[in-house]
């Protein structure tokens, strides 16, 4: 997993269609000295906005907590924990 | 999932026999201060274009978005979304 | 796997329901030449603090071991093992 | 998956034994501005040249093509595609 | 897979249950122009020594042949092979 801020949304009408009403956000990731550079798309089902903290998971775990059980779902990261605090980086 | 910009396709008539009529294409990874560096080379079934912004998906539901069921598919990335707008990025 | 120091630990509030409780942690990865910049986050069951020398596993491994047999568990990165001393990096 | 140019052959005698008599090849990795520096270990059946252009896939995939139904070899990329052209990069 | 030089073992009194009496290895990375400057953590069943060059496998594989149809196991590389000579990198 990592750390990073949302810094926008993704918009797309044009998507297949198990994605249809699934938000998008754009994640800039955290390294040891600020953002890294690298920007993640993940799906977000915590409401998290624009400037929230937030931890990233990355994997097949993320399409099955959408759509538990499928193996046909283009996910591969989301949204798990929006951060109270950020204690180091 | 990452963004991108798609800058070309990939032409090859010596390739594994299940990857046959596959259309891929290359795709510029943005990161947050323009194009990564990075290259991706993604499987398109959105009829994507040169210039398009796209979402591409990694993983194991890359593959069996094209062959349901399949554990044999040599895809492990694939344009899941065409983007409207660039919000942030 | 990758070797890394622990330097801190997320605080989070809203989280997908099955991460309760769970604790998790922020490593600095190491390379070569001292840290790399690129800082993870990853579940703990060792009960690490702050400095642990550490070896963090990713994968689907990762979230077996804390819920054996989910497949809806969004971890994919733990520590597996606390290090006695330092050999090389 | 990624592009990229095969620079040479792996030679080893000691090795894990379903890896005995399998063809692997150092391929350079291509991003936007030319080799990326990352050179991957890949499987190959498609008999690639030193010199050759190809495509490189990742995950289980690979290893399910050289031993279907298999869960115990260790190979997570295989050459899936000769370029014939290189239109972009 | 990566091709790297072993360049340390991994010493640890506390680890999970099922890593007990595994041997892991550090391995530093080449690239293109020498070492890139990371390391990776991997388990070694083939007794390599400090300086062999080696391939890393990635993956679930890793885990299956050191504990056949286990998915608890936080292994996610292992040395596949010991390189006799280095042709190109």
């Amino acid at each position: 997993m990592i750390q990073g801020r949302v810094i926008g949304e993704v918009w797309a009408t044009k998507k297949l269609a198990h994605l249809k009403n699934q938000k998008l956000v754009l994640v800039a990731q955290r390294g040891e000295n600020g953002f890294s550079g690298r920007v993640i798309v993940a799906m977000d089902r915590l409401d998290a906005k624009n400037g929230d903290e937030v931890v990233v998971s990355f994997g097949s775990g993320a399409r099955n907590v959408f759509v538990p059980g499928s193996r046909t779902i283009l996910v591969d990261a989301a949204i798990s924990q929006i951060i109270d605090r950020r204690p180091v980086i």
